[in-house]
């Protein structure tokens, strides 16, 4: 079952190393070889593990199938996987409590860490478009700031020093900042951000809650570039940050639109991970 | 005088470090505190160096002026410099025959060294936003053919490993060959091109003669893209590329584009440079 | 009190900053103006806080007091100690155990995270100083197994590839492997070790349990440098290897032999964050 | 014939890539397959291109052979080569002249670009390895200075950069210039170069003129390492560096030492590349 371009590619990929796929609901894609199943029954067939759509429904009744004809129901399909194996994407937590009730094992594979480590690559390359995009400097010799030491805020300040900017990163911990200092970018301690806050040419923050907040924001200047990584609430008060006209970019999803292959790369390499914890 | 934004850029930054700066053709832009001269002969009796349009003409008739009101003929500045400097950007070689018989000392900016060296750092931001933006691949990852070592093939090649591809470089000279391998990207001989060309996700050329030519392009996958960074005539036949269906940009002049700030920068710069040579 | 050569230099740096310094067990160092106090008591009237030796005892019996003139035993130290806090490094449990019931707090620096992670930056320099002695070929263009993907093998693979050496990491978990990935290495599962173990130039392990067994060594090259840097019992069958006429080298402890001031300097910035938690 | 380690490595690796080897004055090495000649006429009788040692002779009189039994004049040699073509190291001026009066063709392969370059690699690791050793501080973190931008020193900065060192290079031309600011090191034109001196923890000079003379050697500090790569004269004015008691050392003729194997196939690669032209 379906979900966005990366859902295509993967198939393709799965198809070409010899695996048999079975679909249902990907009517609309220039798929050639794959078999397509006229039913969900059908399709339960065929597959003891089901990858559904990645992320698996926007509106909580419904699965996302944007290359499918019609709408597939959520309870439809819970309906038919019995004693199987759903694999997909932000699945809520109802889902589950459904399921467990069905003996339907649940999969979420953006919760996997080697997905979320790999797709923040993706993410990274996204955002150094946006800032050779959006500002009128070059990245080289670019004072920027990355606002968390996670997965994004490591990947993406290895690669814009890869790109020779000068990269500071904001963390918290004691640890995190000495990592910072092992990988040669400048460590700044949040207790010392405000007032380090009007160096930057760039600021990007990976962390979901409201740190760049009306008071931060004051000290940031007009013609810095700001791009917001993370999910909502997002880390930037975003009406405080149009009065001070900065140019504010909440960047989101990127992976699947910036690199649908490498992402369903990703996800294929997950996916066996996966099947070889299930078979082991 | 006048040119595209980066001129804007560059006396806005001159003013701040206290150079006095007259301006004509300049109407247009919102730059403040500059002494606007209501004539080429006003302008002269203030400055001994005038600075021209980036590039200085594009019809051989008139300078370019995007910011003023009015059109400027060349003769008609040139008959007003005697004795002076004129500091400009792409002069052709006619303008220099006039110029020695009126004793005019012409300096062509963007042939200085240093500032071709600067402007590759931007070309090389300005390809690497294209080529996170026209492939479903992350650049991380990637295998990419850099074609040529000069300036901008030595600089794009040093990004695009801080990025994380796999990077080849062609080149001719046994020499350059070193070099490549010294900095850590595979050395491809130019001998041996064809036979590695269906290798490469993004091939980027920075030779300015038809290099992948009916015969080379044959070799190349169509889902790999080529970037062309070479002036006139480039270096891809641009008939066959089309025949291919393969994915081509040809891309120039993107200093200006990607980072008028930074370019401004470096011309003032390379300007400190050359005063610094008059002066001693 | 006192410990290696970077203890001195620590004191000398703190007391440069204006910390003031009280010391006992350091007759024989060349430090001036540190305030010698005569005995134990003496010293507690002075300070709350106690920094002893890094490590603390080699014996169980008597601290370490390489640049002390007399033995000053354990017992002594923990009588005088009453309500104050001893730092010192690897420290034993019974230390715990005895301060405990006299109402000492005691902190073991070596087991806080961001000093190991610091001190993992001294390791990898160390470690490639022998692999830069110890082979007959440059680290640039070798193939070098970095095993384990921890602190020390993060910064050390980083390093390396900084080199240009072709730097691949064996782990176990799959995250880990995703992260060897994104960060530009090649990625061995441990499950992959044993075949790919013939094609390495130098093999380095950080792991502290046999990894590097009697079968596993038959697969090893005898012109391939080992270099374990794993503490009792390291990585490597010691008695194997040596039948293969393997060149191997155990390197401990190399921060305070390769760099004893940054050992010290990183030594001080953990102080001053122990110092920051205590007050808060 | 023969030279040092280096050679009969080259002479294995010629070997084992089917290239059939005569040898005189190897008497002493382990070199098994190769064809030893009793006599130098025996020699030439099999070979049209005679590999001399690296370098040539030490003397004037003799070449070197540090692996032979018995001396040999150059005389000999050059008396038996007519019509051949003869490759060694550092060839002195007066053996082209006798060379082309009896028809011999000279390359000095040392003066190939391309070998000077790959032999830069070796010499920047020798470098780096100096600096671990000689330091109380890790390369990471330190202030080092590279003077003069030539082969080594683009090198050497690259390296040092890639082990989280704060790059510093000296030059005098704008070209240069602006190549160490495309690199990402800080350029330091050389009018500038007394005030800086005194910043840096490691000064690592390239250039085969006394730089620091006594005049600048007041500015640094005397925990600063200088290390000096450039040949006779050196770049150091050795008796007053004695004077301000700063650790210096005069580090020449790296490759052959740090890495002969790698060096050797560095020569046999540049051979290779010899033989096309020749064949061409």
């Amino acid at each position: 079952m379906d979900g966005d371009l990366r859902i295509i590619k993967l198939a393709e990929m799965l198809i070409e190393e010899g695996v048999e796929v079975y679909s249902y609901g990907l009517e609309k894609s220039e798929l050639k070889e794959v078999n397509k199943c006229e039913s969900i029954p059908e399709l339960m067939k065929h597959s003891d593990i089901i990858l559904g759509p990645i992320p698996f429904s926007s509106n909580g009744n419904t699965i996302n199938t944007p290359f499918g004809k019609k709408n597939v129901l959520i309870t439809e399909v819970l309906d038919n996987l019995e004693g199987k194996t759903l694999i997909a994407g932000s699945i809520k937590s109802n889902i589950y409590d459904i399921a467990s009730k069905k003996n339907i094992k649940v999969i979420d594979i953006l919760k996997r860490e080697e997905l979320a480590v790999l797709n923040a690559v993706s993410t990274a390359e996204g955002t150094i478009k946006i800032a050779i995009e959006e500002t009128l400097k070059n990245i080289h010799g670019s004072n920027i700031l990355v606002m968390g030491f996670g997965r994004i805020g490591k990947i993406l300040s290895n690669m814009l020093k890869g790109l020779g900017a000068n990269v500071s990163c904001e963390a918290r911990k004691n640890s995190d900042l000495a990592w910072i200092k092992a990988y040669g970018y400048e460590p700044i301690p949040i207790t010392n951000l405000k007032e380090n806050l009007n160096r930057f040419d760039i600021i990007i923050n990976t962390i979901p809650y409201i740190i760049l907040d009306k008071d931060n924001l004051k000290q940031v200047r007009n013609d810095t570039l700001i791009i917001d990584l993370a999910s909502n609430p997002g880390g930037v008060d975003r009406e405080e940050v149009k009065k001070h006209q900065i140019k504010f970019i909440w960047a989101l999803s990127l992976p699947g639109k910036v690199a649908p292959v490498t992402s369903a790369e990703f996800i294929k390499e997950t996916l066996y991970n996966i099947f070889n914890e299930i078979n082991s």
